[in-house]
């Protein structure tokens, strides 16, 4: 198509296509994230009220051996699933710093609309009107146009190239933290399991009491014990752009610096997490169920 | 309630309440299980598709080193996706095991409900025709059905407490290997970023064409290899019920063994999964993305 000699109705419809395009395809994958979370968020309630489930069932069978153990793994399986929750947490921060690059993405489209614009006015009136004095006025458009554009351009790689490694920092870092914290969890839920005598019996042989009733209870003060411990222990992820000023582009002094956005998470999502309504504190997240059981 | 003046009609709705109390709890549990099973499947099949948009948009930035490493990031992505996909499917085999439980109290129940029957009409009778000839009869029945209940409750507490432990020791085992695998793709993602070059560039500038092809195809390579080397490394629970007969009584040679279900969990869950839907073998789900990524 000779854009051309495009009519101006078509044109504008294929600029606003464009501007569309340029931020459709991350508008979709924020609302597939948005999709994930809720899917985790789903399973972190689902294993909270499983939990309490097994508790009651255990506590159904009148055998103190089984009430007491599925009791205990209620309770690791309630961390369980708040690891779920916070786990959805932090990918709603890591989906905030996408909207970033989507936001920048949809700014930067007018500039680029406008450039392309002016450019066709000009194709069209030499076509149109080779020795019309405004083509004078319109190339000096153009020109300040394109040095426009040349800023978004700068401003759009800058803050894209920052963004994505700071939101696949967040996101792979949140998969460590839940995974080395459900290994703790299911570790000890192993040990729990082993307190579980399950040799048959014939008819008429009575179950001895449970015996193990301490021991549970360490492996359950373990447990909180080394989730408490627990410090995120990662490869860093090296940041080149912390010399971006406000504007998007370099700033006066560049700094080379190396530091991950799981150092930083508090700080770096403060603001973008403000669209989240997530509430519950990290601290909250951080073995209450065990704290509960273990205290009591 | 005295439950000898009870009228029929009651009596047996009682017995059905009761029936359906014994294993209501934990059919209750294996239908939530089902909502959280249902969870991580969606949470696998989100990720594939993110993967996928994560890829397509890179590509549509017309910036190479954005492309290969979105592209790349994607592979690892659509392989965390599948371990979510696969620990939902041990979930299946894990909810199965309960489901044995399950069938066996209900199993048991008419055993409880035929004794307690037997008993009531003998009160009645006492009460109405003590000098009835049919107590006689009725006490040598009660006998029979306390002599068939010793069984049934023998065969639960045998079968309940070792299809808990066989249970937990899969699921416990399930969470560790998602675990294990999702921190070997996502410390491996974190290495990806470190490919990219975020310093911020001034309008006019070009980026520099994208120089650690090789690195991030030697990255994805190394995912690969570190998630077929993948071994489950679990503290063993210890069986004792190796003895247990089809009867669900000792049998006659009573072994005492230290064996995992994660071990043997081929043989184990062939029986329980057939009840599931899912026949994608483990193979599929390890590294189908990895190995299509590196051997293009």
């Amino acid at each position: 198509m000779n854009r051309a000699l495009t009519p101006y109705g078509l044109h504008d419809l294929a600029a606003s296509v464009e501007r569309s395009e340029l931020s459709k395809r991350l508008a979709k994958l924020i609302k597939s994230e948005n999709h994930a979370i809720g899917a985790y968020e789903s399973a972190g309630r689902e294993r909270l009220s499983i939990a309490s489930q097994l508790s009651d069932w255990g506590e159904s069978t009148n055998d103190d051996s089984i009430s007491d153990i599925s009791d205990k793994i209620g309770v690791l399986m309630s961390e369980i699933g708040e690891q779920e929750d916070l786990f959805a947490q932090n990918l709603e921060d890591y989906r905030s710093i996408l909207k970033q690059i989507r936001n920048t993405e949809q700014s930067v489209q007018p500039s680029r609309d406008n450039k392309n614009k002016i450019a066709d006015e000009i194709q069209k009136l030499k076509y149109k009107e080779p020795s019309s004095p405004k083509l004078v006025t319109l190339e000096q458009e153009l020109v300040r146009a394109e040095a426009q554009n040349l800023v978004a351009e700068a401003q759009l790689t800058n803050i894209t190239r920052q963004k994505l490694k700071e939101a696949y920092d967040l996101n792979f870092a949140a998969t460590i933290e839940r995974a080395e914290k459900q290994i703790i969890l299911a570790k000890h839920g192993r040990r729990l399991l082993n307190l579980l005598d399950d040799t048959p019996v014939v008819p008429g042989d009575v179950r001895h009491p449970f015996a193990h009733g301490t021991d549970a209870r360490q492996i359950l003060a373990d447990a909180e014990h080394d989730l408490q411990m627990w410090q995120p222990n990662l490869e860093p992820v090296h940041v080149n752009s912390a010399g971006l000023g406000s504007n998007l582009m370099p700033s006066e002094e560049v700094a080379t610096g190396q530091s991950s956005v799981a150092d930083t998470a508090e700080q770096e999502v403060a603001s973008p997490s403000s669209e989240t309504t997530h509430t519950k504190s990290a601290a909250e997240a951080q073995g209450t169920h065990l704290q509960q059981a273990t205290h009591a």
